[in-house]
């Protein structure tokens, strides 16, 4: 075999309207956030950029965590961050699963060594916390972790019971809210989480790229209390707040990595779009549009998987009706422009995955969305 | 404490000539793509983006090895992951250590679970092959890492004698060319390299974001003969190379993370710029622009603290002159828009790092940076 050394194509990537689960469409000034002046990552404005991104990402996560940032990687990845750090071999950890991404934080924690047990919940149910306090009253853990909205099931997990169970026998509490955050209420100090992990492409509103993270003060104490650094350097906590800073601590900065710039114009932007907002105005935002969409829905005769129980206004799941093709469906929806994510795991097939998130969240996107959906059903000979 | 709610300043970056060692200032096509129409990671066109980056980055590293691709995170992950997946518990690693870089793949390596050897050279110095060949003679070594170009001193290991000693120890070599790749000769397949990380925000010209790694045959080898899986989920090569696809394998892609699309939009277009350049054109132009920096150096009465067998166009490291405050000329430097490095660890305070770097590996930046210098120096009371 030669190596080849012709250049590729020009970049020419479509218009869409991005209405699965993620990423969704920034707001047009995020991506021009991305474009501005190149700086270097030792430069006094990158500096003082880092405090306005960690402080601004505080009042998204509605605490006063000082280690609150964005990792230097996708949400994926500062999930791994949280479980890699809290976790040793040898520690206990009980995980609530009802989807996918319940499963992932399981092998998150067995990654980082540590002796794992799960509650499960049927696709759509959310997992009692019942369970998860009989597993810890049986023995306990130093984590509880959960997914706020499981994305592959549209089921939204009450977070109040879970942190009262956790703080019943002392156990961390670490949330996944990749979903959430940015998109439903979510208030990590009020609510009691010790550990949560966002992603930047669905509720926030950036491009993917970034993790970010809230530690609280009991989960820092667990990783200083540590028997033996993590198995990863990238994504150790000690290594990484050093970079972003302690408070008041000295050396005040110490080099870890090269940030990724861009991405951090992008992702202020963003959350300075959320906080211009209000959260508050935000959720309902959310809220109505998914209304909206639910309403559609019903006139086109379709169905949303999830019980109403435990919906989530970010992420639809709807039951694909029979005898019609699924996939040729989400196919034909894509040459008119338009995104929509199909099942995963043993929903393939089955449903059909809506993301009502962040900048995509308006009334005028989502009808544009029932419409363009309505017109493929058509096309694929369904009638309500 | 309460949360601080209130929305950050708007951004204002300033306009910067990054001339320090990284990151360095893309070319404004690659601003321009990182703006392009955001698209989904399960989409047609970005699975076609995903195998084009994929090829091009072959071209670029100059190999034919299929697993090849930009890792969702700073260089530094890319090279934890390679370590990461190479090494596990029990496993021997010889390192070369010459600054901070081979410090630090000394530490991921042990990170990894390995048992770790280094020989060490002094600053400026490059490792001696020889020494690195006792220490496989007294134990052989599953692994042998080295850095190309050290970022904190300036030295070019040469590779073909690491090589050597490698193979005729069985060892697997693993480079650093986090500071060469795209700005100096480097082919992957010609010099028998197993495994080799950089960044995109040096001479690929990118903004910082990606972990270009490649991964040859006796490599994955290695990875599948492993014992155990890797103690991390995001950078597992098995998850990470089903995402990005095997060859004729199947499942063809499996879902691992969100890919950060506008980074691989900015990096695709980086990569074809180098391409349509020609790697020797390339390489040409950043010793051309080496060279323009190093006469001017020396009429303004600097010198390179970095032997002259040892020097590497694209990382130029300048003994700050006595009697003046190096930090003063650095910071009066940026007041003029010029940045430029100083000194880490051991150098620190003792010189100056100049990045020749990309896009900026021009005559015109290279004099436009030589003149805003000489201007700092009168100003801070030297003359040469």
């Amino acid at each position: 075999m030669t190596v080849n050394r012709t250049p590729p194509p020009p970049l020419n990537p479509p218009e869409r309207l991005l209405m699965g689960p993620g990423p969704s469409n920034p707001d047009p000034r995020v991506l021009t956030a991305m474009g501005m002046n190149p700086i270097g990552h030792l430069d006094p404005y990158f500096v003082e950029l880092m405090d306005q991104t960690m402080g601004a990402l505080r009042g998204v996560f509605q605490t006063t965590n000082h280690h609150t940032l964005p990792i230097s990687a996708t949400g994926s990845a500062g999930l791994e961050a949280i479980m890699a750090n809290l976790l040793e071999s040898g520690d206990s950890c009980v995980v609530a699963v009802n989807g996918y991404f319940g499963l992932r934080l399981a092998e998150l924690a067995r990654r980082a060594g540590a002796d794992v047990r799960t509650v499960e919940a049927a696709p759509g149910d959310t997992v009692d916390p019942a369970a998860i306090e009989a597993l810890l009253v049986e023995r306990p853990a130093k984590v509880l972790a959960f997914v706020h909205a499981e994305t592959t099931t549209g089921a939204c997990q009450s977070i109040p019971e879970m942190v009262s169970v956790a703080r019943r026998h002392d156990a961390l509490v670490v949330v996944d809210c990749v979903t959430t955050l940015g998109g439903v209420p979510l208030d990590v100090d009020a609510m009691g989480i010790d550990a949560a992990g966002s992603c930047s492409q669905k509720c926030l509103g950036a491009p993917a790229g970034l993790g970010p993270i809230t530690v609280g003060p009991r989960a820092m104490e667990a990783v200083r209390a540590r028997k033996q650094p993590p198995a990863t350097w990238y994504l150790d906590f000690g290594l990484l707040f050093q970079y972003w800073g302690e408070p008041g601590g000295s050396p005040k900065r110490a080099f870890h990595h090269t940030a990724p710039i861009a991405a951090i114009y992008g992702f202020h932007e963003a959350l300075r779009l959320i906080l211009e907002e209000g959260l508050d105005a935000r959720w309902a935002r959310h809220q109505a549009a998914h209304e909206v969409l639910v309403r559609g829905l019903d006139v086109l005769g379709l169905s949303l998987f999830t019980p109403p129980a435990h919906r989530c206004s970010t992420i639809n799941v709807i039951r694909t009706p029979d005898g019609i093709d699924e996939a040729s469906v989400r196919a034909r929806l894509l040459t008119m422009g338009v995104e929509m994510g199909g099942g995963l795991g043993v929903l393939a097939g089955k449903v059909w995955r809506v993301g009502v998130m962040g900048h995509n969240a308006q009334t005028a996107r989502i009808e544009q969305f029932l419409g363009a959906l309505d017109a493929a059903l058509r096309a694929e000979g369904y009638s309500a």
